[in-house]
């Protein structure tokens, strides 16, 4: 059979077999060697494709696909660096446990490691941080090769979506000519299909657990952050069979459904600072669901508890920074927590959840006065917030913006999702991340995002010259690392604004130009506000110039009065 | 001793070994984890430190700094993924050979493997691209610790500079508090000198050689990219000693010494495009020195070759894609040109040398009227190089730019000096390796590069807010992937433009605006020419305006010009 034939048949047969192993979009990245891939995925008649130039950005703009659609989402681009600009993404996938499937193109074997231009070695390009990687063959297309490669391509699928989720990688060989047979009808081809399943407790260990959980008084469930959009009604059902209070991070799925549920208190990381209230709030039974919280509050209040801790983590990867769980449960969270439900002695003394619940609305009070009184970031913060439409999704950046946003997120605001990237909490890739969300969602988008972060992904902003997106961009723009500003560092003036504060000095109206994005500079909250409410549906970008200093000093009163309030001087 | 100490003194000590071992310059981005190295190195009175915050560019930035001083240049970041937006750079600099010292903080151990935030693991992070992987131990500071650490420091130093150059990459575990104590003055302590030899052959070997060579009547001599600043002049000296032409790449260094050396030949690539030409020029030695040229009239003309081939390449990379080379040479450059030259019969027949530069000085004359005549990039990047002051150095992008500059730089020119990335030929990076460049050269620097390449790393011109810089960049605007439109991909319209093209339609005068630079927008030739004589002591960006069909068009008019002259029609 010829060279091009060859090509076409094994290329389109990968990718009808992605596609049936629940493949629906990919992002391509332009090259010459990667071709094949290119174009045909761009003629398969069910995949979405997206063209994106900058591959560190176009890895990002997958993640938030995947993320959003809790599907594995392609990324195809060319042979070289092309490939290791995929690499941040890569890594915060297999952190946060985002399936990706990572396709590069290679030169054929006769060009590696002699001096071809554009060839490096790809081989495990990624080293442990791709969950899988395979090194294709050369196309052909007899039956067993397609067969062969079929199954690859249903097992990279399978790989990325199976617990813990997170990115596969495959190498092709390609040799020139490139240019696949666009003509080309596929035949039908015997394909597979999978059917992954989720760990599940055995009866014995089930009844042990069940005991430990029947005979705590005053338990507690911490939701950390999650990517599986499931667990956090289960949760709540298993918080409500307890009579437990469950703390809910802003990235668990369980603030948005906190209104219905008095149970859910979103307040401790203000009022866990006081060494006071942790004293009086001494749980003996604490069940931890998902990734690490947010706050460093409630980390410090589960590492001061010497009380049974259960880790719950299906993805088996011990996430314990501080050494302080009992328990490893290395089982899928929804089926824990609807066992456990079910199993749950129902006769509770409600005394310990309402205490949680006091505290909570003491704290919720004095930050609600703190957006309604206040001028500064946080204050915006809680505006946006406040603003935002019923269902809306809210992808907010690390460092300063998801700390705020797990401050200022309290109930009496509409339900709205919030996202970020957590598995390295990096400053990189969150604009890309947040158009990848808008691409798979019909709702309204927001995003988050200090100046740093917008800067570090400018980039990511291309695309929306290809691809219609409705993103809202709030940038905080206090003009260099505001986090820094919290640290002790910050005590030592010398070379701290040099190496820290690092003031980019960005007139962000310039690259909502170069990007034709509508632009509103937003001095005050009221601004922000305004902006907020005008046409959603257009892509814009909102900078609000803040202060660090004020900032530093804001938040840090905010905490005072919290812990007054609570303690009821 | 206290935490404090420990830690200022083991990052001093380390720091000051760097220095002792030739490590003059730093680029750090901003990060908590990283303080104790970020400040020392700021503090130390010696290196020169440069603060760039996305760390893709940063790496690119030091990559500059390390090809223009011929230095191993440090970089140190935070932890999380920041260091994987190293790996880009990092990849280059394997395989260009440029020495880069990667520092990257990490958390200690009982933070590692257990879900702490911003916490991967970076162990072999750079998988085989990074020359040596070592984990640091936690600070300490007795005598015997120092004495070991600074080993490793100069180990470090000596790795990235020794053949092949490249990055190597230590990881620093630091415990809070991470802030050191800036008061603290070092005492002297032991240091480590190194001393690195070169490869240099045996007389055994050499007589055999240099018997072979003499026996040669139509040798040929190859100057492919190198970054050794060195062996330029050597190989010239072996091409007057031996009689033979040597074809030298826009990248070998050699052609900004052609004016006194008529044994150069630069318009290869225009000539031996044609079949007839290349009949008539068959050479019964070839001897190759650096990469792979950018020419593939060249790499064709040499697969063609069935006569002796002997591959110099002290790095032993075995770089010969087409698999010509009969003979491979692990040995130093210049020693090997140095060692021939004085073994080499002088007494030649010129008639060979005369053939080849008979043939180049007739493409040399198309060439000129093509700059003169036409007014497309080709003429555009012809009117650039006629412009450029003696001296200055010209960084050039991947794709189009180095090849019409391998086309375009011919005799009659100032000398210069040009640069690319070839080492895996990637057009990420470019903006921040040009600004490396200028940060360490006190003469004038410019950019060539295409709007796709000016586009990926549209960030690196953040650190000219920090760091003057004397850049003209120019900015050849053909709104895409100018190059493929030379390959067979273009003759298939369907999906092309959306692939391959990818306008991504920027005006780039919004992204000056963002970073302050002065900005001109060429539509002609003569209009760069007016703006490239302008004050050039200043930032400024030129934005030529071309268009991708008529070049290619008029392109593929040039090689037929040339072949008809050439060939005498």
């Amino acid at each position: 059979m010829s060279h091009k034939k060859n090509l076409t048949v094994y290329v389109s047969s990968f990718i009808e077999q992605l596609y049936q192993s629940g493949v629906k979009r990919a992002v391509i990245s332009p090259g010459s060697r990667s071709t094949p891939l290119a174009y045909l995925l761009e003629n398969h008649p069910h995949i979405h494709t997206y063209v994106n130039v900058d591959e560190r950005s176009a890895a990002f703009y997958a993640l938030g696909m995947a993320k959003a659609s809790q599907e594995p989402v392609v990324i195809v681009c060319t042979s070289g660096t092309a490939a290791a600009n995929y690499y941040p993404a890569v890594v915060e996938a297999r952190y946060a446990r985002v399936p990706l499937i990572v396709l590069t193109a290679d030169r054929p074997h006769e060009l590696r490691d002699n001096g071809a231009p554009q060839a490096i070695d790809q081989i495990n390009l990624f080293g442990k941080h791709a969950k899988w990687f395979f090194d294709m063959p050369l196309p052909e297309s007899e039956v067993n090769m397609l067969q062969y490669t079929g199954r690859i391509a249903a097992k990279a699928a399978a790989k990325s979506a199976a617990s813990p989720k997170g990115p596969v990688h495959l190498n092709f060989p390609f040799r020139e000519p490139l240019s696949p047979d666009l003509s080309y009808k596929p035949e039908n081809q015997p394909l597979s299909a999978v059917y992954l399943a989720e760990k599940q407790l055995n009866d014995r260990y089930l009844s042990d657990l069940t005991a430990q959980l029947n005979q705590s008084k005053n338990g507690l469930i911490i939701a950390g952050p999650s990517e599986d959009q499931q667990s956090a009604a289960a949760i709540i059902r298993l918080a409500e069979a307890t009579g437990f209070p469950v703390l809910a991070d802003p990235l668990s799925g369980l603030r948005t459904l906190m209104t219905e549920h008095p149970s859910v208190i979103e307040c401790y990381d203000a009022f866990l600072r006081d060494d006071e209230v942790k004293k009086n709030l001494q749980a003996d039974l604490i069940i931890r669901f998902g990734g690490m919280p947010v706050s460093k509050a409630l980390t410090q209040y589960v590492k001061g508890s010497a009380c049974s801790q259960w880790l719950i983590d299906e993805g088996a990867d011990w996430r314990d920074p501080t050494s302080s769980a009992t328990h490893y449960l290395e089982v899928n969270d929804s089926l824990l927590a609807q066992q456990l439900a079910k199993a749950a002695d129902q006769d509770n003394d409600d005394s310990w959840l309402y205490q949680w619940m006091t505290l909570n609305e003491k704290a919720e009070r004095e930050i609600r006065a703190y957006i309604d009184n206040e001028t500064d970031e946080g204050a915006a913060v809680g505006t946006l917030l406040e603003s935002l439409p019923e269902g809306a999704h809210l992808l907010v950046g690390n460092s300063m913006p998801v700390r705020d946003v797990d401050t200022f997120w309290i109930r009496g605001m509409k339900p709205f999702h919030v996202w970020a990237n957590r598995g390295a909490n990096g400053i990189d890739g969150v604009v890309s991340t947040a158009l990848g969300i808008a691409a798979v969602k019909q709702e309204p988008v927001y995003l988050l995002i200090g100046d740093l972060s917008m800067f570090h992904d400018l980039n990511g902003l291309l695309v929306t010259k290809q691809h219609a997106s409705q993103l809202q961009i709030v940038v905080m723009n206090n003009n260099g690392g505001g986090i820094f500003s919290f640290l002790p560092q910050a005590a030592e003036p010398e070379h701290f604004e040099t190496l820290f504060g690092t003031p980019p000095s960005l007139d962000f109206k310039h690259a909502a130009a170069l990007y034709d994005l509508n632009y509103d500079r937003c001095e005050t909250k009221e601004a922000l506000k305004e902006s907020l409410n005008s046409d959603s549906t257009q892509l814009k970008m909102m900078e609000v110039i803040t202060d660090r200093e004020k900032n530093t000093a804001s938040h840090r009163q905010l905490w005072k009065t919290v812990a007054r309030a609570v303690r009821g001087d």
